[in-house]
């Protein structure tokens, strides 16, 4: 299927493009009233993500109410554990937590390699969403980073510390590796499967990548993502490693075509840091609680400071639930009515 | 008084040390015995904050049982918060959190700016711990920076997206700046106070500087670390801006002789973007966690990156409770025993 909107597609592959595209992570969920309208009449989070038909709504609502440049499946990081074994729940506020946790060695070896139909829910969901986009932008699959996702499967939760994770790194390595091969081994079949339904690009989100020294990032994370990126050579491949200010080099030699920033890494270093991929990023999210004047300069600044070329304007983070959708809608005309001759230079 | 030991201050002001100093953050607490039979006499936290001769007492220990090369004066940094009229509570597990928060622009004209004498309980222990420690080993005094002072202020305490303290920056900056300068006088006075009761060197902990950008904190921290700095043209001050990165060259261009880094930071690169200053960092704290081996030997990889000279040894964070004393002794002991003449080219 041709699109009609192809801008993230040609920005991720380094070509040129007319004008910048720009979309928004978490851009399906609670900012939206139609999201909420929708949640509310299901049981939970879990749901949602397990019910392809409205799985698909929701991933739509941005590209119709914010006019996004792209559409990112509604899912969440976490099934790719529920796949293994290790099922997950959401709990409104507090977050996503895991009733069982990796708590020894022996814990891994139960856990099971999960298949593409695993996911079903996500893959029917992408597949009834590609058909309801009829074109009109891309639609981006996802999967959390291995090391990110054993972090929730040994922390349970969140943490401050991630000391247990941590733990698991320093003093089990060989036992931590087994883990993260069998995430990684279940994330490129997720992956295969969501680019065979449908996904046009991939981002891979390391979200908590900035708890990791260099070295411990360079040996705990940088082998299992150049797996994943290895294993599409034909599907555009962001990566976003959170706070991982220290590994946008290292990332950017993976075969990978786009590195996502957050709103610490100043968009300049970042650019000679990685060469010639394409950046993404990475505004504050709390700049959206500002006013639109506000806003348009924080905007075309950080346009100016990464050039118009090679660029995906995004936030540096997940939108936050308590963004005015107004404010959201004027950050994306922003960027959309940038005109980036005034930016002949870059 | 002359200190025995002041290899801490020579190399804070930048002189030649014949072995590397080394302490750690948050020695004294939880992680020895001898500290939590204290805690347990008392009736929490604040009470051993709030009673000189304890507080004292628990200062000392690392000392006497670790063997580090300076005493930190055993305190908090929301007791600035507390002398502006804004208590602090200290739950056990839960960590800190303010009853009444700082929720509009009136409530910031409501606070008063603190004096020295409203920290007597900090002074007096100082006096006494300097008596204690009889020139054993120099005595750190410290406060928290006023930025991340106004995030407790206005969150009330931890936060994962610190959004309403940044909606205060980034809606009501004039506000904000009023609350920030009101913050650096009270921490100003205090931190003269604790000059005047014999602390030797100063330490400004940042500790949420890593959810602003580079632009927000040149804004927003830097201006008031530099009053801060600035007040003390005689005693070594370190600036420690947990995660701000991208902040260690702005960081060292203030009158400040250390820089804190935590574990994401490089120190080939921090040498390079801190010029003549001295260092302090960086192991992640879970290295603890690890073999005595596996400790021997990433010690020993930090101090060949740091090299020996304008260096202190340190955690890039503070030590966790559940941390094995045995684990920090040799850690402490390997940084007092790795002989430098092996790194004469730094």
């Amino acid at each position: 299927m041709m699109l009609k909107n192809d801008l993230l597609l040609r920005a991720a592959r380094g070509e040129k493009t007319e004008r910048i595209p720009v979309w928004l992570m978490r851009q399906a969920g609670r900012i939206l009233p139609e999201y909420r309208a929708v949640r509310a009449s299901l049981s939970g989070f879990k749901e949602l993500v397990e019910t392809p038909e409205r799985a698909a709504e929701v991933t739509l609502q941005p590209v119709d109410i914010l006019g996004v440049d792209a559409a990112i499946i509604f899912s969440d990081i976490l099934v790719v554990s529920e796949g293994m074994g290790l099922p997950y729940e959401m709990e409104e506020k507090k977050g996503p937590y895991f009733p069982k946790t990796i708590d020894q060695v022996q814990d891994i070896d139960r856990l099971r390699t999960g298949k593409a139909e695993d996911f079903h829910y996500t893959l029917d969901a992408i597949r009834i969403t590609r058909k309801e986009l009829n074109g009109r932008v891309p639609l981006i699959g996802f999967a959390g980073a291995p090391f990110t996702l054993l972090c929730y499967m040994v922390e349970g939760g969140g943490s401050k510390t991630f000391s247990k994770s941590k733990k698991l790194l320093f003093t089990e390595p060989e036992a931590a590796g087994k883990l993260l091969q069998k995430i990684t081994d279940t994330t490129i079949a997720y992956l295969r499967g969501q680019v065979e339904a449908g996904a046009d690009l991939l981002q891979v989100f390391d979200s908590w990548a900035g708890i990791l020294s260099p070295q411990a990032y360079e040996k705990f994370s940088i082998p299992f993502l150049r797996q994943i990126c290895e294993a599409f050579p034909d599907v555009p491949v962001t990566l976003f490693a959170k706070g991982a200010f220290y590994a946008r080099k290292s990332l950017a030699a993976l075969p990978c075509q786009v590195i996502g920033t957050d709103w610490n890494m100043p968009p300049e270093e970042s650019r000679l840091l990685v060469g010639e991929k394409t950046l993404q990023g990475n505004l504050d999210p709390c700049v959206l609680y500002g006013s639109a004047k506000f806003i348009t300069e924080e905007t075309h600044a950080m346009i100016r400071a990464f050039g118009a070329q090679r660029y995906i304007a995004n936030l540096g983070h997940g939108v936050y639930p308590d963004t005015d959708p107004m404010k959201v809608r004027h950050f994306v005309e922003t960027v959309q009515q940038f005109d980036i001759s005034t930016l002949q230079n870059r």
